[in-house]
């Protein structure tokens, strides 16, 4: 008798949809039982993507017509807005869900409105939410109904910022981060601004000083330092599909060294299964994490003085959203972290 | 007769030597009279840049064998350290030299030696030359005879920022500098960590904390401010050929605005052919420079106190090194800056 | 008084649009007098491509509000279908219209109603256009009133061959044409399957066994040969933005070499602006052409008997369209060919 | 008690190398046992490749150096040459080496000669070894000690054709095959020629008329249908890391229709693991294959008289190379095919 969980990866005509799916065949545990998406309902899952054209998976249906008393766990992949409304008709009828949107994210309302551009409908689902950066979620992830997954940047930038602000060794008021993303963060979408054309041989910032991801980190910050912030994020698309870097010049605590952060970073995550803090002086590669669930970091000496530069990467899609989505699971089923998300990264 | 100046590319082996001879095909007063390279010396043109294959150049040949009183002026496209020992040879024989290398860049030899590990043998000609940041030498260029062109960061880092520390709008204290470009700023060499497979569908950081192209800034922001700054100078190396963007998080002196940056720039570059300061809200992107001459820029409002945010891009190769080395000797003849640099960026 | 002839860029959001506004800036005898574009009318020109934004060019407008008493020539780059009724209109109010669309390649309105699925409406304006192959229609282009320019695919694949099937050197009724191209060749559209993350790092054919562009070419072998051929022509959709290859395996005619073949290539273009057969053994890259209105070709030895490959490379906007559509308007007005087309291909 | 295979991965600082390593990780019985590098023995296996740096990995040995006692079952990722020097001393020590190089695919010493310029110097050997086409090769396979692995150009050229082939649907005298190939392919090298500026932005053939892969495909037509052929292979280099295409323009034998050959793909493929043929109409992608074992054929009507177009997909460093060397191992071990081979490919 099978004894896997049954899931409904939602929005499965998404890039953070199939990506699911794709970990999940990995999975021992989980195997797929339903599949929605808005647009394209009653096509074959591989007429969507070719990539999985050769399983045997259901057909895509509307989140409507899905017999939810044979589901056991939901990954919503879905644009934000929409999944609120979907996940709180689903909640009841299942045991988890598992939420990539930026919905329940935020834990202030009026934040989440004033950063999304609509009021958040289900507030008294998001004193229930786990924000899951897994890492420094583990405990509250533990049977929890229902797990905010964060956003990539949030999950890049906090990753190695949080061990130093934990110990209180860098300054929270100064926090400028520069990011680069993939093009597959924005999402699958017929959008001329997305054509390859207009992306292939050049770069550019975007959403310039007032990115959404920034007050989710904020709120983390202060979560785990009792630090006030207003970080900087100045994101910059290039053209390839996967991978995220964050940079940050952080400002030393007197008396403080590079050593120091470094060596904050490696006590904090030592056990990880995910987190690896690079050798000294050796520079993390995005391409090095591409498909995996890994974060690569490290911390370096600044000509400016008193200041450190901190990098970070993972693959957007993984580690910045259905691979955490898929570790938060088992974490909070009380796996293994590391069911379905062994797969090395995909290089060259 | 012809008129036209003689010119001879050093180094035209490499790419800001083709993209020298790229531009001076379309120069209506220079012609291509040499062309050296030190480890091509006796192939035809042609046969180390396919496409330059049906002008009618001179074959590659040893700067020693150059006919040197046949020559006005010299592009000199090589190595630091080797540009010094040749320009010091061949500078008293030919009117102007245009060093694209960074062995003139610096006017002090000890920060030369500390940046370059090596010391600079030509100290006497650090005072004749000209640093060639075109928009803010222009008067020094006219009639000059060594002119040392700026890095390409420094060329894209200064920009945006000077007009805004010339009016003591920003602090030079704090300039975390961000940047991107694209691979052709490393030159053509046969190197694996240069190889299609180790730099397609990846980014990442290189130079973190001590960019040789740091000295060069703050030397000039001193110059111009008459301030003192460190800046942080971070690289990002992503795939693709030709760009640079630099985001650099601008402090605010008390009582300024994001208005009063943009108007500074706007004021500085009013009359500047190859500047534009974009319209408000309009992000700069790397491709809509691609191969010209152009740098664009803008200052946009950030969500941290006291802060603005700065962006600029041009393409590395061009504004960032050959073309700016061709405004500089247009400068220096009392020219039209444009001559030869009037071609569209290539987009799409 | 300025002696140059006015323009009017028909279909100036587009890409083939902005690459005639690309090159014409360099030519020194036509100004840009007038932009049109169907949904982006009103729009300044440099709100639809940011390359463009600092010269000082008409806005968009319907191509009805154009005053034509003002415009000596129209460069229509409209899609099919449209391109015929726009024509049909102004092509009594100017001197010239260059049709880069395919709406008056083809001679037969019944093979135009069969491969483009819709009949042509004016067949008798079929007569009056002279088939653009610029080296092949030289003297048909002196003083044209009607110029259609051939599809990219028919330019790479009949420069190439029409030397040898001219003379008899090869088999018309085997022609397996392999193609590449870049993605530009698919026009400006918000269209899922053209968005980067559906394209990069990948490759595809596409119009497998019936390419449009397949009929075209037989018509003009037909044409300079007198031979009935029914090539067979498979694109490949590859991740760079610029580009073509054609790839043909040829079948010698008896007791004909691939010597034979070169030579007829090397005589046929000799006094050729804008085409180099390349040394023999060298192949042609696509890259050596970005940007410009050259073509490269060579012919090889291969192992199956009495055969050779035939390899050519241009760039799909340039060669393949926009600068060919100028080449042929310096033909038709008695001047230089080359006018405007001088630049060098942007390599690196 | 463990009873997995001990492996050791010969050349693992190559791109085939490090992709037998990812494979193995999700390999259940097979654990690698030593890693050897000619130049960079000594190294640790994250040093080589940062991707790998998390596993408890051997270090990287000269080949002399390993205990061969301990080891099963070699991968061989060496270039030819060095491939059969190594394997004739480790193959008496070990129960199976598989060979991802060219030196035991050719069965004719003298072909081998004239193919790869040198001779064969272990021809007993030739007898031994299995042509490892898997879906060609399972019986041969069961028990294999030496398995020569096929190249990635006659892998993904065979696998359509030889159902066509082996029910003589097609003529094998007229095979012109047009390839597309990733620039993993070429290895991992300090070469100008791979270098990222010198492949992005640009696509070219090489290898024209005479590409080594070509005898091989031959020799397996031969066996398998009985008939001679002299196929055309002529591949292009195009900017993405994996992937390749095969497109081959097929002769009908009389009477037969696109239908029948389709019939025979399906038919031969019905319970393959790893081969679909695509829905009627259908165009593979390569990037619907990336980092899998999987191969997706079609075959498409052609314009052109009593001819189809057959097109396969493949990711060249796995199916084309270490993935089919496992699946090879697999078969020769008698268990499931798909062992370690299970991963979706990464799209996006």
């Amino acid at each position: 008798m099978s004894t896997s969980k049954k899931a409904a990866v939602l929005g499965a005509s998404g890039y953070t949809g199939v990506e699911v799916i794709r970990l999940i065949q990995n999975h021992p545990k989980i195997e797929v039982a339903a599949l929605t998406g808005h647009s394209r309902a009653g096509e074959r899952a591989g007429d969507v993507f070719a990539n999985i054209s050769h399983l045997n998976l259901p057909d895509l249906q509307d989140w409507n017509d899905v017999d939810w008393s044979n589901i056991d766990v939901a990954f919503a992949c879905l644009p934000h807005g929409a999944s609120q409304e979907t996940i709180a008709q689903i909640l009841p009828k299942v045991e988890t869900v598992i939420d990539l949107s930026a919905d329940f994210r935020l834990r202030d309302p009026e934040l989440y409105a004033a950063t999304y551009g609509r009021p958040h409908n289900f507030t008294s689902l998001l004193d229930e939410a786990v924000y899951g950066l897994s890492e420094w979620a583990i405990e509250d992830l533990k049977g929890a109904e229902l797990v905010a997954c964060p956003g990539c940047f949030p999950t890049c930038s906090l990753l190695p910022l949080l061990p130093l602000l934990e110990k209180d060794l860098i300054d929270a008021k100064s926090l400028p981060i520069s990011a680069i993303t993939g093009v597959t963060g924005a999402g699958r979408k017929a959008t001329l601004g997305l054509s390859f054309t207009e992306l292939a041989e050049g770069a550019q910032a975007y959403g310039v000083g007032a990115h959404r991801h920034a007050p989710e980190i904020d709120q983390i910050i202060k979560r785990i330092s009792g630090q006030d912030s207003c970080v900087t994020m100045t994101p910059h698309l290039v053209p390839l599909n996967r991978g995220m870097i964050t940079t940050t010049v952080v400002t030393l605590r007197a008396g403080k060294t590079v050593a120091d952060l470094r060596n904050a970073m490696l006590a904090r995550y030592t056990n990880s299964s995910f987190i690896s803090v690079l050798d000294e002086g050796e520079v993390p590669q995005t391409r090095h994490v591409r498909g995996s669930n890994r974060c690569h970091m490290n911390v370096f000496d600044n000509r400016t003085p008193n200041t450190a530069i901190v990098v970070a990467v993972i693959d957007n899609l993984t580690k910045g959203s259905s691979g955490q989505a898929l570790q938060n699971y088992n974490l909070s089923q009380g796996w293994d972290e590391t069911l379905g998300l062994t797969g090395l990264a995909l290089f060259p």
